[in-house]
């Protein structure tokens, strides 16, 4: 994945034709384009193929199972064209070790503190250990939410030079320069930029805001 | 899902036409087919509706995501089909809500606890908890290794009459009969029948060994 604009459009919505009208407007101003299941689900996984050829895909799978199906999926959607894959490491060494093994060439970022309220319950407590696990199986980078800047501060003094990812930008309060100079590699933009009447406007605004602090 | 057989079928590879023939052959000794993403990147979401017209779909998805997500992985699976789908409860109360509310007529099972080494790590921790948060937010049922008898017999202190369904039997070193004498309510059976030269005679083997309990 390049450096350039650092952003990544996050497609959290289901409609296949509107995904590639989008991305082909705004792919001058994005790094990437971040996909998950509900798009798979509708307009199949020949998707990721076909974003594929227009930018960098995360596929945002949230994998979260046996090491046997976390290979599975990690091989599957590498397979269909995926640049990176992102995982939870909630699930142990084991199987956050088979979604590094299977990567073979493309990034896998793992979840540690989930970013909605429900996430403080389980995965908060966890996000430290679980972010020094991710380190110790290899993980290209993390996901850390741009809601909250202190956090990704925390992330960093772990991980060292990893990269990360960070969520919550625009509509879900969090602001693209903060969440970059808390130290976030990218910061993941969905509905501001996706449901704007200009997406393509509303990405070159984002991406002169993270100018404004590089 | 009907109640007879008390055997589902887990598809743990790729291989759509192979999934399609096996459901076929062994249709009458199962009561339901559970299958997962690895078979959808590879075969499409089309093969849920493909099986759905066979016998009932449990679709595994391992659902871990922020609650507007979920809603949507849960509308499409079952949109395509999905009589059951498999959610995570480490993403907290919101996120199986939203679950729970977007399965309209289907049903959703929680994973609590992981049965794969690194499910120590986080999910054995918190098992318990989850299984009373599952309870709180309506889920039908829960996931309990057959390969842990005793923590089915755990599981099932706490959640009373809901179902649970109860993978690891066979080939990973559980048995279908101590399951259901455990407490389970369905065990999942994977490669013993999938990968059997004869998978009829060896679907048929695993409903006399459970008959032979009830």
């Amino acid at each position: 994945m390049r450096k350039e604009t650092r952003i990544i459009l996050a497609i959290d919505e289901t409609d296949g034709r509107k995904a590639v009208s989008v991305v082909k407007e705004v792919r001058d101003h994005i790094d990437a384009v971040k996909i998950n299941w509900p798009l798979i689900l509708s307009a199949g996984p020949e998707m990721i193929t076909k974003l594929s050829k227009m930018t960098d895909v995360i596929c945002d799978l949230k994998v979260a199972d046996i090491p046997n199906t976390v290979r599975l999926i990690v091989e599957g959607a590498v397979a269909r064209g995926a640049g990176a894959v992102i995982v939870h490491a909630f699930t142990g060494e084991d199987s956050l070790t088979a979604a590094v093994e299977a990567a073979k060439g493309a990034e896998i970022y793992a979840v540690t503190e989930m970013s909605h309220p429900g996430g403080v319950t389980f995965t908060a407590k966890h996000a430290e250990e679980m972010a020094r696990l991710g380190m110790k199986c290899g993980v290209d980078g993390f996901i850390a939410p741009a809601t909250r800047p202190e956090r990704i501060a925390d992330i960093r003094k772990i991980i060292g030079a990893k990269k990360i990812l960070s969520p919550g930008v625009g509509t879900q309060g969090g602001s693209a320069s903060s969440a970059i100079s808390a130290g976030a590699d990218y910061v993941i933009i969905g509905r501001s930029i996706y449901n704007s009447p200009e997406p393509r406007k509303a990405a070159s605004d984002m991406e002169r805001d993270i100018r404004s602090v590089l």
